[in-house]
């Protein structure tokens, strides 16, 4: 029942790509992130996902269009739904997803983070 | 799969206490609202609710302590924790919890809300 101080959070983040946990709720995980360039495409077969730009921009790809957010701006992706996040500055984001949600979804590759970091 | 621009949807907000729903995810509801003041003393018997201030700043106490909230922090109530918001001035939240919360929780009063608005 502490205050969750987001751009407190997100200046200890030093990583793109890599989630870190800063709160749980139900079997949620509120996580902060960092991005910066393209992703991979992925979906994840089972969970919705909320993205929330905390500061910057970035484009939210999906195969047959582009959703462009800005800070203050949430998306919500479906379970099943391909998407690619992909920024061309660096970009500061809260993610909110059920806890079982792997970053890379379907797919495995060098930026599938298994063992979360608590901030 | 569309942009929700959060001060956007809190621009269409009215009246005080009265969540409105502005996206789903999984089993959960994303929420904005605006408060004045000082609401009833109550819980949620199943349900952890994320409070995210989006402007302003507010009080959430507990009965035991209270917890400044300013632009940018973010407080999950546990289940079952008795709390009260207080805002002196007015001030804009997104809540974040399941579909089944009800925003008076263990009490009804005028302020409880059964059917909440879409925007």
């Amino acid at each position: 029942m502490d205050r969750v101080n987001l751009a407190g959070k997100l200046a200890r983040v030093d990583r793109h790509w890599t989630p870190a946990i800063v709160a749980d709720l139900n079997d949620h995980q509120v996580k902060v992130v960092k991005i910066q360039g393209a992703f991979e495409w992925h979906h994840h077969e089972r969970e919705d996902e909320l993205f929330l730009v905390v500061k910057g921009r970035f484009c939210m790809e999906f195969r047959d269009r582009s959703v462009w957010l800005e800070t203050g701006d949430l998306i919500v992706v479906p379970k099943g739904v391909e998407h690619r996040p992909v920024a061309e500055a660096e970009c500061e984001i809260v993610l909110i997803e059920p806890a079982t949600t792997l970053n890379t979804g379907n797919v495995r590759s060098e930026r599938t983070v298994d063992t979360l970091q608590r901030l």
